[in-house]
């Protein structure tokens, strides 16, 4: 394997073990030396990969939110409705609880830590692009209506998709899919029809 | 001082102290020897108040989410209408900025640590239940339709503040409070003209 592919598998094996840790046992049980131990290498190897905590949490964050950005990019590059596209990154599934909760523990990281900021402005600004782009497809398609902005619509959007993940990391078995789903679909129904 | 006063306040001070670091510094960075050190006191002090960090991370943010539980409650006494109840806790200040950075912390733990489950639930039924009665009380004076459903319409404004406190929390610099109330209010005027 050519070494800079070999390079990123590494850190992307590391950043696996990052998120393993922090669903099953917390960031505050977060060590370098725990991340090893569960890759079956020595604390030297990881801070090859990543000089430091911080360092390896932004790039386990980045891979994280890159698969929900993923996701919105299918949907919309296989034709599903804008509400579809979006219903998709909703936590329905043990897989997407795990990636929302990542996200709210980076969340809950100092924001004057170098780079966090960084990383957190990024990371919603890529989002707001891709909702964007959803929007104003559907726009295209006067599935929405046109005269609608798309930059406040994608706001909107944003904010019921995230609140409702704040309400579900907190209490999963009150929010089974379909409710999730029903939820998420009036409260778009109702931003699409009527705009700002 | 009573004894239990006494030391209800040394625990308040010491969740003031937990606040700060997260704040700050950061998760990461939270030890019982440094909120020791900021308190000018021994670690074995610290430990006599809370029996680990997890301990001391609940009540502090049992404390915290009071805070906002109060503010709801004060609007509703003060017969403030329902929007401006709810706007008086959205991150529009730096007091709230830091409950809200609190929270997220707080809910980026692990689920299965023992009473974070608990008190996650805990959070988000208790204020679902602010909610309600504010929107009750609302209806009862015709404010909001009284045909509507309060549980409903309560979900639904959760996910609408929550939603846009993990926007605010990204890119703070770009949402100033007239933001804010704007996005909150008219995506709050839609939830009550149209119901579920």
């Amino acid at each position: 394997m050519p070494k800079i592919v070999d390079h990123e598998a590494k850190r992307s094996d590391i950043a696996q073990a990052v998120e393993d840790i922090i669903y099953d046992e917390g960031i505050l049980s977060l060590t370098m030396k725990d991340v090893a131990r569960l890759l079956g290498c020595s604390p030297s190897v990881i801070s090859h990969y990543f000089s430091n905590k911080l360092d390896m949490l932004i790039y386990t964050h980045k891979r994280v939110r890159r698969r929900a950005e993923q996701t919105l990019l299918e949907g919309l590059g296989a034709g599903q409705d804008a509400a579809a596209c979006f219903e998709a990154i909703l936590p329905t599934r043990a897989a997407q609880w795990r990636d929302w909760h990542m996200c709210f523990a980076f969340w809950g990281l100092a924001a004057n830590a170098t780079y966090v900021q960084k990383e957190w402005t990024e990371a919603s600004s890529v989002a707001h692009q891709i909702f964007q782009d959803i929007i104003r497809h559907a726009q295209a398609l006067h599935a929405i209506d046109p005269a609608l902005d798309p930059v406040r619509l994608a706001t909107e959007v944003q904010v019921i998709v995230n609140g409702i993940a704040t309400l579900v990391t907190q209490s999963r078995a009150e929010w089974p899919r379909e409710r999730q789903v029903d939820v998420f679909r009036s409260m778009f129904r109702r931003v699409v029809a009527a705009g700002g």
